[in-house]
C-alpha cells in the first residue's frame, strides 16, 4: 500500500496540458492564458500628468518665477496644449498628456489663483523641488514590446485589466476540463424519489459537481446500479469522451466492488489501489491510453470528500497550469490530538484565522466515514502523519482545505 | 476626512439584504440559502453497514461461537434480509441497512472463510470486541427533523451534498447583486480602438466587472465621457435599476471631476467624500433613497483596485450574507518598511506562506496609483495605519488580498 506523498506524486504524474480556445475578455477571468501579452505601448504611454494642477517649466521656477498666467486649459483626453511662453503655464487635469514645453506639475493643493488684469494667474504655495514632479513618466513601468503576461498566468482581475489596457479583446486560454463524475451504487435513488427504508439518495455526485465547478471544470453525471453489464457498456463511450472520470463507490473489498477488475477489463492501467490512509484508503487510480484519467473513489461521503481534494483537485489544477506551484496550506493544530492507528490521518478541523495571520486548526468529532453531516462544521482537513500517535497543540501540519 | 475604519463602517452600513430566488441544486453552489433546511430523516436512516464482511447476533459471539454460516447475502440497496437462525450470519457489504436479528458486524480483514459440507462458513480470527461494532447506527448523526442549514448559510460543496441528501432539488438563495459599472472620462477608448497619442484604452471597468464575476454579482457596464449632459440623463436609470453603481474617474479636484455635485443633484445622498488613505483618497460614497449604493472610486487604477477590495466587496458580502462575518485576514510585514507621510498607505505586497501557516508580506515597488502592471506581481495590500512612520519585519497588519 502507497504513501499519501507517493499517491499525490503519481496522480500529478498523468496531469495532461489542455488544448487552447479563444474567449472574449470578460469571460477569461478565472481561466489560464496560453498565449504570451505583450505592451503594445510603453506603460504609460505618455508623459502622463498625475495630480491636477499646472503644468509648467521648471527652468522659470528655478529662476525665481512664482506667479504663472494661464495660458491654456487641458483635460484628460484632448490633444495636448503646447506651452509657448515658458514664463507661463497650462492648467491640467489628471490623466491628460503632458504639453510640451513643460516639464513639471504643481497640483491645486500647492497653489493659489488670482485674477490679474482678467486674466488667471496661479501663485505658488509650495514650489516644485525639482523638475518632473507630479509626472508619471513615459515607459517608466513598462516599455513597447515588454513581456507583461507569460503564458501559462492564472487571469485574476488585475490581469484582465492589463489585457484590457493592451486592446486583447479576446484572449487564448486553456479550454475547461471535461469530467464525468459517475455514482455506482444499488442504494442510490435519485434527488426527486422518496426513497425506500434502506435506500439512500445520490449526494456525492452533487459534492464532486459542485467542487468541479468551483475549479472551473465543467461536468457531466452518470449513475449505474451494481450492473457489470451496463457498467461494462456504459464506461467506455466516457472512457473516450472526458478528461477524467471520478467514480465514487464499488472499489473496496466487497462483493458489489467489481470496477477496480472492470476498469482494467476495459484498458484502463492501473497505478495504484488502496492508499496508506484514513478516510479514503480503498483509493483506486487508473489512466488509460489515449483516454481518461480515472479517479475511482471510495463511496462514504466524507472518503470522497478527502480525496477529491487530496488528489482530483490539485490535477485538475496542474492540467490547468503545467508549471504553476500547487498552493501549500500549513495550519497549526488548536488542542493536544492522539490518534493510535499508526495509519495518516484526515483529521476534520474548523478553521480559525489568529491574530498574528496564522490558521488554527479545531479537531472536529465526526462519526466515522459515513458523516456527511459533520462537514457542514469544518472547513478542512488537516493530513497528519502515521507517527507520531500523540499531536501536540501548536504543531504545524498540511492542510487540505475545502471551504 | 474620514478614516478607513470610519468609511468602511459607514459602507457597510448601507447594505441590504437581497430578496430571494429558487435555483436548481446544481446551481447553488457559492450562493446563500434564504431557508432553513431541515433533515428529512435521520442521519443515517437506517443501521447502516460500515464495512464489507458478515452481520451476526453478538450474543452467538459472547457465547463462545467462533464460526459462523451464511445464511444469506445482502448487497446495498438490498431489502435487509432477516437472520433467522442467530447462530448463522448475514454475509453483507458497506452500505446496507442491517438485517434483523443482527447487531454486530465483523469485516472481512477480521474473517476466514471455509466450505464446510457444502455450505459457506465464516470463521472468526479476531473476534468482535463489543456488540454493534462496524455499525453506523440510526440517527447517530442527526435526528429527523434537526436543522440541517439555517437560513444565511454559504452553500460549499458540503452543504450542496447534504441538500442532495434530503432530497431538496431547488433551493431558495439570495439573488445576485446588479451592478452597474460606470466609466466617465475622455480620454478613454474601447478596446477594439486604436488609441490617439494621448488616449488609453478603458481597463477599470474590465477589472472591476471581473471582480463582481467573481463575487458572484451580475454587472453591465456603461461608458460616459466627461460630459455633465449625458451623465444627467444617463445616471438615473441606473439608480433606479441596479443595486449599486461603481464609477471609476471624476471624484477629484479636477474641472472635469463634476460628479459629486451630479450625483446629489440627482437625489443621491452624500455619505463621505475622501478618506484618509494613500491611494484612493479622493473615494465618494453615497446612497439613494429606495435606489442604488453609489461606490465613486477615483480613476487611476490602483486607487479604483484598492478601494474596490477595501469597500465594494465586503459591502457585496455582506449584502448577501447580512449575519455573516467578514473575514479578517492579517499578513506579517517581511522587510522594515518606512513611510512618512501620516495617512493609512495601502502597500502593494507579494504574499509568501511561511512554514508556520502564516502569510509573509513582501512590499512590492510601485510606480504611483497609475501603474497597474505592478498589480501583476502583487497579491494584495497590507494596510498600514497612519501612525507610525517606521515599520518593523514580523508586525501583523490587516490584509486586503485579490488573489
Amino acid at each position: 500500500m502507497i504513501s499519501v506523498d507517493e499517491a499525490t506524486r503519481q496522480v500529478l504524474a498523468t496531469a495532461r496540458a489542455l488544448p487552447p480556445e479563444t474567449v472574449p475578455l470578460p469571460l477569461a477571468v478565472g481561466r489560464v492564458l496560453l498565449e504570451p501579452l505583450y505592451a503594445d505601448r510603453d506603460f504609460p504611454p505618455f508623459h502622463r500628468v498625475a495630480m491636477d494642477g499646472i503644468a509648467l517649466a521648471f527652468k522659470a521656477v528655478a529662476a525665481g518665477q512664482t506667479a504663472f498666467p494661464i495660458a491654456a486649459t487641458q483635460l484628460a483626453g484632448m490633444p495636448p496644449q503646447p506651452l509657448l511662453d515658458e514664463h507661463a503655464a497650462v492648467e491640467i487635469m489628471t490623466g491628460a498628456a503632458l504639453p510640451p514645453g513643460t516639464d513639471t506639475v504643481v497640483r491645486y493643493e500647492d497653489l493659489e489663483f488670482q485674477e490679474v488684469n482678467g486674466r488667471r494667474v496661479a501663485a505658488l504655495l509650495v514650489p516644485p523641488p525639482a523638475a518632473g514632479h507630479n509626472i508619471h513618466h513615459q515607459a517608466a513601468d513598462r516599455q513597447q514590446g515588454d513581456l507583461l503576461l507569460p503564458a501559462g498566468t492564472r487571469l485574476s482581475p488585475a490581469e484582465i485589466a492589463v489585457a484590457a489596457t493592451i486592446g486583447a479583446a479576446t484572449l487564448r486560454v486553456a479550454r475547461p476540463l471535461r469530467v464525468a463524475v459517475v455514482s455506482t451504487g444499488d442504494e442510490l435513488v435519485e434527488l426527486e424519489q422518496i426513497p425506500l427504508a434502506h435506500q439512500i439518495r445520490r449526494s456525492n455526485a452533487y459534492m464532486v459537481q459542485a467542487a468541479l465547478q468551483q475549479a472551473g471544470a465543467e461536468s457531466d453525471a452518470f449513475h449505474f446500479n451494481d450492473d457489470q453489464q451496463a457498467l461494462r457498456q456504459g464506461l467506455p463511450p466516457l472512457l473516450a469522451a472526458y478528461d477524467a472520470l471520478v467514480l465514487s463507490g464499488g472499489v473496496s473489498k466487497g462483493q458489489a466492488d467489481f470496477l477496480p477488475a472492470m476498469l482494467q477489463e476495459l484498458g484502463v492501467t492501473q497505478l495504484f489501489h488502496e492508499v496508506h490512509q484514513r478516510p479514503g484508503k480503498p483509493f483506486w487510480f487508473g489512466e488509460k491510453a489515449d483516454g481518461a484519467v480515472v479517479f475511482a473513489l471510495p463511496g462514504n461521503p466524507v472518503s470522497t470528500f478527502v480525496n477529491f481534494y487530496q488528489y482530483v483537485l490539485p490535477w485538475l489544477r496542474r492540467c490547468q497550469q503545467p508549471h504553476g506551484q500547487p498552493q501549500k496550506l500549513t495550519a497549526l493544530l488548536a488542542t493536544d490530538f492522539s490518534f493510535a492507528p499508526r495509519i495518516a490521518y484526515f483529521l476534520p478541523v474548523r478553521l480559525e484565522t489568529a491574530p498574528y495571520g496564522h490558521l488554527l486548526a479545531h479537531p472536529q468529532a465526526i462519526g466515522g466515514s459515513g458523516d456527511l453531516a459533520s462537514l457542514l462544521h469544518c472547513d478542512g482537513f488537516l493530513r497528519l502523519p502515521p507517527e507520531p500517535t500523540e499531536f501536540k497543540a501548536g504543531d504545524a501540519f498540511p492542510l487540505v482545505r475545502f471551504r
